[in-house]
């Protein structure tokens, strides 16, 4: 009945479609006849099929199930399914360990500073508290936004920032305004999974450009944009996720020049810049705005609790967004929302504490190194700050098979394959380096590793 | 350059095409052939256009702007255009008055349970303070919802819930999930204008059937399944926006014996449900959540700023649904947000905030049709709860032109084309009967309705 269902679902069956016979589905199932007869009915009861006299079963139209996301792309193994990865993480009871995830420890974050905005919130008054707010969120943290961008030397306006529901909504919103089935974007391979998973709700072309210390593979970059003409590039410029590499000056400005020569539009994801110890390159600050769209949000440093991303891009294709916005969202992000983000971001303590969070994460990034590499586990590189160690397990191992045997023991991994469209990234685990801190999680890994997790012991 | 840049934007100019002559292009503009050749220069300049050598000018690639959203659908007066609404009453600062706005004033709003609220919030453990929440939402608000579900006679599991941003967000993933481009979609006409431009971003074909005050005309809704096979119905079965007309028992039963004869999936949005002194049929009731997918929000009743929608539906569209928020908003609302309405619905001051509510609300429904009635405005029916009034101009109003004359006076009205697939509703003005207290309203309007303000007056 699942894999009639999931035909349905991916419309490789369509309404009025035969299905197969009975013998030759029994067949290809590795299943009796009588299984799929009896599977036949339950489904012809459902309504979902119907039988024509002499002739088998045909799909009706009574009961078009919906695409299902996941079978819309080349179908992954289950463990490094984007989906898969992300929700493992997000939907993890709090028994579970998370090495994998992309996110502090909730006693990592600012929660003296949000309890004080949240009883500020409660003396807010009454429009606040209950109306709609603006189409482009509220002003006080376009603002505050402004503010730090003209410190790092870019002049943008009010009408320039857009406030959305998240980091993700911000670069949902740009692609579907940029982006029609079956374009190209060009991805770094790795990059961040849900990348992927965002681009294929958009039915387009994923193109990976391999990924170095320094930034894209320039070679590779340039020779992309001419053999595939994506519409789009997404990146992280500064502690790439997964691998925390910064774009070096050189790679920068090729990668701008070669976009302006191809007409290629940027977006640039700066999700971790407040965990950068002093600032690397940026492509929206080198091009000011104008074919580079940054994105942001500010759940990796204040709370992804408290939901609320932004756009700075051109102030007509702001314009545009602001549509697609009240379209599709009726309106920006939450006003409550955005008071407490903005109120957080205004106090004096934040700075503290990001400095602080940037110290712990500088020792926890040396002292999870260390003990990776007595399981003989290599980062590809010490990135310059975040959360992230981009690792090499000891070889012939494949990080697919040691994730599951780790979910089996209660600890979700992020194997590399997650985060590649060309799937090369077999060897590679993304460690979370501040969600190490669980003695249990070594030697469950060690154990796993131990296990023979080669590409060979799958099956 | 705007107009070049539009075409551009609209794709009726795409990279590769020569533009207009200069000459022919002035006469189109009506402006000076010079004025033309310096447009275009500075076109030239920013690299949005190329001149190649006797020739005349092209669209490059290099600067390949976005569609322009309000682009896509058929052109409309910009008084009536849904996004113009919508951004009308969203931006409007607190001087403007809005009784075409579609919510109630803050201060009928339960501020001071959402002020309590945010005071236990402040209590909040550090994870719920700032964690990502679960990919379906807080199981305690989906658990109230499906204790009211029970209450009205369905019993839902809490696999068939899942919490979204907003109302407006939940149909927007159900749209994506269902339509694909080109799909026919049939909504009432009237319906909310919103409808129409979440529509547009999906680039479906809006199907308008007649609304009657007993639902859609049913005899219209047969013939539009069998001429133009839609894919969805989006409607509102109680309440309804703009009418405020519910459903009756038997049209809803034709309607759903309508549907499952045509394979048609039905979105109910429920958003006014609160606002019913007594429950009217409804399609997810009847139907059980099989074809019929229930989504509301707590924007009405509750509070707009701290933002929450949902969709209740079968446990295998949630799942495919649950994957699409993950990929484009990477998890569901706020846990911060689904905490606070939680407790506030949970508390014993949300029921009798809404008896409340709904008893002011029949007062000012029968004051403000009053009042409308000396200027000879009369609503279409007088619905049994919420807060709309769809009332009919005097002869040969358009209420577009009315709409825009009270506009100039800082009053934003609702003009009954915007609801109108047809556009057959230019006498028609959606009232909200809260919004009318100021007594500067009734004058202005009736001013600009002395103006004179028909459709050949407009020029």
């Amino acid at each position: 009945m699942r894999a009639v269902r999931t035909r349905i679902a991916s419309r490789a069956l369509v309404p009025g479609d035969r299905l197969p016979s009975v013998r030759g589905f029994a067949r290809t199932m590795g299943v009796s006849p009588s299984t799929v007869v009896e599977a036949y009915a339950r489904l012809e009861a459902e309504g979902v099929i119907r039988a024509r006299r002499g002739s088998g079963f045909y799909v009706t139209g009574a009961d078009l199930p919906p695409m299902a996301l996941a079978e819309m792309g080349p179908r992954r193994e289950r463990d490094i399914d984007p989906f898969w990865v992300s929700r493992q993480s997000l939907d993890a009871d709090p028994s579970v360990l998370k090495p994998g995830c992309g996110w502090l420890p909730a006693d990592w974050m600012p929660n003296a500073a949000l309890r004080k905005g949240l009883r500020a919130l409660g003396r807010a008054n009454d429009a606040l508290l209950s109306d709609y707010g603006g189409t482009r969120g509220a002003i006080e943290l376009r603002r505050l936004l402004i503010a730090r961008f003209a410190d790092q030397g870019i002049n943008a306006t009010a009408d320039q920032i857009l406030l959305t529901g998240s980091g993700t909504q911000a670069i949902d919103l740009i692609c579907r305004l940029l982006l029609r089935p079956g374009d190209a974007v060009l991805v770094d391979d790795p990059c961040y999974f849900n990348f992927h998973a965002l681009l294929r709700a958009h039915q387009v072309r994923i193109v990976g450009t391999p990924f170095t210390p320094a930034g894209p593979d320039i070679a590779a970059f340039e020779q992309a944009l001419i053999d595939e003409n994506p519409r789009l590039y997404i990146t992280n410029s500064a502690l790439h996720n997964p691998t925390g590499a910064s774009i070096s000056p050189q790679i920068a400005h090729r990668v701008l020049s070669a976009a302006a020569a191809h007409g290629l539009t940027i977006v640039e994801d700066d999700i971790f810049a407040d965990f950068e110890p002093t600032p690397s390159p940026r492509l929206a600050i080198l091009d000011g705005l104008q074919r580079v769209i940054r994105i942001g949000s500010f759940s990796k440093t204040l709370s992804a609790s408290v939901r609320c991303g932004y756009i700075a891009a051109r102030a007509d294709w702001i314009e545009s967004l602001v549509d697609l916005q009240v379209a599709t969202s009726f309106g920006g992000p939450s006003p409550v929302s955005t008071e407490l983000i903005a109120g957080v971001l205004a106090g004096g303590s934040y700075r503290r504490h990001m400095d602080d969070v940037r110290q712990r994460l500088t020792h926890a990034r040396i002292e999870v190194a260390e003990r990776l590499a007595q399981l003989g586990i290599v980062p590809w590189i010490m990135p310059r700050g975040g959360f992230y160690l981009w690792c090499r397990l000891p070889d012939g191992l494949d990080s697919a098979v040691v994730a599951r045997r780790c979910m089996e023991r209660n600890v979700v991994l992020a194997p590399g394959n997650a985060f590649s469209a060309s799937q090369s990234a077999a060897p590679f685990v993304r460690f979370n380096v501040a969600q190490m801190r669980d003695p249990r999680i070594i030697p469950i890994l060690e154990r796993a590793m131990s296990e023979g997790g080669t590409a060979a012991a799958r099956g």
